[in-house]
């Protein structure tokens, strides 16, 4: 199967088309700009799922379920939404056999049908703060579809809070953007640079959007989450007001925040190889492949009995998978499973079984080792911890080497056209410049990082002081 | 709060809408038919969808995601099938600022969608069976709505398989029944009676639809899931076809079946009373409430030191809850949980600190005891287990009390008049008849049970021989 695969070297997209349906991810539906997630690739969601909700209810979060449809008219009331997301929208005009007295619209977010409901909810301090969160479907209108990166549906959460105070959404803000960069890094071995993102980047109707912005192996960035900071536009717009412990009535502050299956994407483009998917173990449906090898009977019976020993003593601790379809040869699986990125391939023949051994085959580096019977949990359980830190170390150094402080505008846009990659300049804060170099190299400010130098040198693009340091990239 | 409740023997259905809001399970939303389901109501749903998922991938099926959106053109293609769901879909007419070419469905249920994909994934008998579930949000337009029980949108899961044979087809559609009636008896605490669905009443596309149905406390019955053999109809329709093992090429027999948000509406009716909702501690979000109690500070100190030693001690294995709420007294708090369903109640007070014991309070029964805190971990999860067993013991003793054989046409109409419930009559197998009764009692045939007598008595509706011993009941 991988002689099929395009390699990512010659031709990155092209690659990452062929990986996403060979390795049988998701595929392409009827349907214009939807996506079919199948079972390898919806597990991948499921773990990420999975581990992303445990951290959003320990920090205090409750899941709950809003309407997929939403009047027309509530997206009227906040100007800057309804300006963005509008252009996006799919339509519902009728509906059990009927024009629709009023249009709806499917969500591409929920701050307008949540905030309706919140103004009901709550009437008191006592109420705040409200900290919800939503795991659900959303459309926005695509025209040039990508399997998991651009969708016009695709799954999502969306955290929404409100709060008595200012500081304290500005705080719940930051401590979600940690949530999403501490999972990016922990579970995805994905490095990201964290920060606030300019004016014209930010989202329809926030004060302040803050991201964490990892770097794919082809020299892009990727938007995988943000949080917004949402002051008191929403409140304002849908009347979400409380009694404060003064007795006075007040507008709520808010926040609102999320992740999507976007981040699969993100995870393929930023471990993957001409071989095809790198799976972290943590994230990984499969994290061991066992291929049993035996060409007899009495062989292949040997090994069976030995893999089944293996399935019970591994079984509660490690995700397995056990390869034993008849009408492939090993070399032929050993291939598919790499196409796969499980993590640790494990084969096991007739002279291990003998030996009392087995061999182990790390995907990240192709590394060869074999390992005794005794002990082989917790090789197997330290192995899959060394490729979990190592994709993260090599990602990290992929990012290092690809990050370039630059002041030369010339020097700028030839970067941008031959192997992009972060670049780290001096901006004056002027929307104009960010225009230029956009239109210029079609690079964005992706994130002005937290992270600032200590003295600023002088915009890239006008040679004016500069009042950020900010990070350009060219991105999904 | 419970003297806000309307009575469950004085008005069942305002008894429900009063208790589904007010311990806020769910709420109506601004867009006519739909709900929002609020923390509490969301948290007994993901404890359903968590052992449910559980017990469908422990069956061989794996998670996918198919569209949302369906073309209009796709439900068209199997005549019984749009002729059922057609006129309660919602159209999109626009998206992305145009008209579209075709209008796209919002998806009622996802055979047709699915079966376009699986024409292309299956093409061999090594591709089957295709044992694939997925969990997802359906519109299904509604002019009367009711929370979780009837709603434009709900949430539900449907699982689609493909086989070799009709009798692997027929077995999978059977499995799966069973799998939800023993989810419904184990988890639910419902019991339910299992069986076949009229002609009249199967679902539109299917050969024959399964069911099981359980009884609510007004006697009325509640469909809350279905198992359909959908034998080569869809297959044919879409062209799902297979290289068999001989070499042939056949259609593949199929099925599908669903539990939706429903099974939350069931659950209240099933259970509760007077005083609000009844948990079964299986599904319950908080299985204990602990009620800390003491009026000076000294005590109150005392006592959360207590609270906070006890938490630790259960905290693993029951979910707990600790209403340290200071603007209620105790027995405002009381209310509020027997409202809200906990099923167990623990009161700590300072004579109980002193003398190491906590007073334990079950909502189903009401019955107060003391129980020391030496083993209080053994003890709750006795307890916890007790209510579990009891809430299925009464379920079972209500539907048996409220389910009556009879044989004369006008003693069913009176019945049905008055007190409803189950009735057990023979049947003809005459659509006519079966009309007849729905006319003059607006009772339908819920199911035809497995389990038949040994002889069959005449039709109850035109006394010709009966062919089924069927199940009448007016239904949710």
């Amino acid at each position: 199967m991988p002689e099929d695969i395009i390699r990512q070297s010659e031709d990155f997209p092209g690659w990452y088309q062929s990986v996403v349906q060979k390795a049988e991810l998701a595929d392409y539906s009827g349907v214009k700009g939807c996506m079919v997630i199948r079972p390898y690739g919806y597990a991948i969601w499921e773990n990420i799922q999975r581990d992303m909700d445990r951290r959003i209810k320990e920090t205090g979060h409750e899941n709950v379920y809003f309407p997929l449809l939403i009047p027309e008219r509530y997206l009227h009331k906040e100007a800057e939404h309804v300006e963005g997301f509008a252009p996006e929208c799919a339509v519902v005009t009728h509906g059990g056999g009927q024009k629709l007295e009023e249009p709806l619209i499917i969500r591409p977010t929920s701050e307008t049908i949540i905030n309706v409901t919140l103004a009901k909810w709550i009437q008191s301090y006592r109420d705040l703060p409200m900290l919800i969160n939503q795991w659900a479907n959303i459309v926005r209108w695509e025209m040039r579809p990508r399997l998991f990166l651009r969708t016009t549906e695709f799954l999502w959460q969306e955290g929404h809070t409100a709060h008595e105070t200012k500081g304290e959404a500005e705080e719940e803000t930051l401590k979600m953007l940690e949530v999403y960069r501490s999972f990016a890094e922990e579970m995805m071995a994905m490095p990201t640079v964290t920060g606030i993102k300019s004016e014209g980047e930010k989202f329809a109707g926030a004060v302040a959007t803050y991201c964490f912005e990892p770097l794919m192996r082809d020299g892009r960035a990727c938007q995988t989450g943000t949080s917004h900071f949402l002051g008191q536009n929403f409140a304002k717009a849908f009347g979400v007001q409380f009694q404060s412990r003064e007795g006075a009535l007040e507008y709520a502050w808010q926040t609102s925040w999320g992740v999507s299956s976007r981040l699969v994407g993100a995870l393929i483009m930023t471990h993957g190889d001409d071989h095809g998917l790198i799976l972290p173990p943590k994230l990984a449906p499969f994290q061991v492949v066992i291929v049993p090898i035996g060409k007899t009977a009495a062989q292949q019976e040997t090994v069976a009995a030995e893999v089944g020993k293996i399935r019970e003593e591994l079984g509660a601790d490690v995700r397995l998978k056990v390869d034993d379809r008849d009408q492939y040869t090993p070399g032929w699986k050993f291939n598919d499973w790499e196409l796969r990125g499980v993590p640790l391939r494990m084969e096991v023949g007739p002279r291990d079984v003998e030996k009392k051994q087995v061999v182990l085959v790390r995907r990240d580096t192709g590394e060869k080792e074999f390992v005794s019977r005794d002990g082989l949990k917790r090789a197997v359980v330290d192995r899959l911890d060394d490729v979990q830190k190592a994709l993260l170390a090599r990602a990290l150094e992929f990012r290092e080497d690809n990050t370039h402080e630059l002041e030369d505008y010339g020097k700028m846009k030839q970067l941008f056209e031959q192997t992009p990659g972060f670049v780290r300049a001096f901006w004056c804060g002027d929307a104009a410049c960010e225009e230029k170099v956009k239109a210029d190299t079609k690079a964005t400010i992706r994130v002005i990082p937290f992270d600032q130098p200590a003295s600023l040198g002088r915009c890239i693009a006008c040679d004016k002081p500069g009042q950020f340091q900010v990070l350009f990239a060219k991105a999904y």
